[in-house]
């Protein structure tokens, strides 16, 4: 099934079949002091600054979140995206709870983004489900509610039923429903990431939607996470994850290695571009600071 | 289905459901020249201290290849083996397709070996497997034959199918047989790591037999190979892959983060534990250096 996802110029193809989507996180304030502080200061310079380098290093979308203490999202929000509309041209991730701030984004958008995201919580699904109506947007559903994240499979498969089920009621095409199974942490539950791939297989086989996996909660309280984080990512992105929010930067060449060793990148094109790319910024990067 | 392997007083299972075996591959002289001019003096000094070494970083079991031009294996073979029982309790895997230095090694050997490898060859199923029978040891079978590495999963099936069927009418018993599913290499043939991982998955279903994978073909000619390797080992691993032939200082961590993420690692311990380890070496290896 594919998800398409537009900027003005650029359509973004998100499909189960297809290499992984690689959705750029690094436009949010959490636990990040400058950026905090910009936002709260109203100046998006840094927002244009991070959307820039995040699309170099490979970014097929950009998520953008302004949510901090003393930041108002209605006003910071449209700020933001029109700031990265100005500078880059790949699709958006609107990355919010507050349905107004939401509202506010969307009406100066040039195009058809992600809503990043409801749950299985009544109000949640009443508020944020109109706009994706309203403005034929994509929305990325997580499987949990009022009660957190399900221990089991067969509750969060349920909360992605209820999701794709309320959606449709409303008009709204399953192909722009994105399920994210969501992640605990194998320090505290060692079986945690078994439950996780196995809510993934499940909802790839019975609602057959792509879907997302957010931050890389899995490897929570451990050494060399990357090593986890990566060993995870080869196997949902095998059972069915077509998109991931990431630093991309940072994990580029494994998202496609993972492409390449699943037979999506003919003749290795991508996976040699790609390297060749991150090399040569990784030079200018270089030679900036030696300056 | 378990394969037990043994040395004079260590037992390792490999099985499908538990954590991937580890068999060291540095005692090989393939592309080492100091390695190589030492056996061809005669001396296993060096085989000496690189199988404390594997051990040390984690090897489960230690693959003994002495196969070098001026290198006698019927002498070699049984010495390294010696060399390496004398400071390690780990079982061996003896790494040859000379009959007869084979025979010399399984002699001396206390315990229950591998023998890697036999290859669907007539020739080679005629003089390896009547060794595998009388000396009780468990043998890796690649799914190759004079024709070499067949391009599609049907033939690699067949072969793997008449290893265990030869095997089985000598009375080996079909948890003494590990099959090698084998792979090229992605940088000429894109759809390589698919037939491997779909070979892989069917021997599982089809023949149950524990399976290992062997050297790092994958990546060849493309750059950030560890990076492919480890994509490819997550996926070959949750498919059936039991054991395999690594550079364990290398690849350990990678190995342990594979096993947690498909919850075979109750409570993280062996990864946390593993970690801790491989600080520690590092640490004396530097202070080493530093002297």
């Amino acid at each position: 099934m594919d998800t398409v996802v537009k900027s003005a110029n650029k359509e973004v193809i998100i499909g189960t079949e297809r290499p992984v989507a690689l959705i750029g996180e690094r436009i949010n304030p959490t636990g990040r002091k400058k950026l905090t502080a910009k936002l709260q200061a109203g100046d998006v310079e840094m927002v244009r600054s991070e959307a820039v380098k995040q699309v170099q290093y490979g970014a097929d979308i950009l998520d953008i979140n302004v949510g901090a203490s003393g930041v108002d999202e209605v006003i910071m929000l449209p700020k933001a995206v029109a700031a990265v509309m100005s500078v880059t041209d790949v699709p958006l991730c609107f990355d919010s709870h507050n349905a107004e701030a939401l509202e506010a984004a969307l009406k100066i958008y040039k195009g058809k983004p992600i809503i990043n995201s409801v749950n299985g919580q009544e109000q949640c699904l009443e508020e944020i489900l109109p706009l994706v109506k309203k403005y034929n947007t994509a929305v990325i559903g997580l499987a949990m509610d009022d009660k957190g994240i399900p221990p089991d499979v067969e509750t969060r498969l349920k909360i992605a039923h209820k999701i794709i089920d309320r959606a449709g009621k409303m008009g709204i095409p399953r192909e722009d429903i994105i399920i994210d199974s969501l992640v605990t942490t194998v320090s505290t539950d060692y079986r945690a990431a078994v439950v996780t791939l196995e809510t993934i297989q499940r909802v790839n086989k019975e609602l057959g939607v792509n879907q997302s996996l957010g931050a890389s909660n899995i490897s929570f309280g451990l050494p060399e996470r990357e090593v986890l984080n990566f060993a995870f990512l080869a196997l949902a992105v095998e059972r069915g994850v077509s998109c991931r929010c990431v630093n991309v930067a940072k994990v580029r060449m494994n998202a496609l290695s993972i492409d390449l060793i699943l037979g999506r990148d003919r003749h290795a094109l991508r996976y040699t571009r790609g390297f060749r790319q991150l090399q040569a910024l990784l030079k200018t990067e270089q030679e900036s600071k030696g300056e």
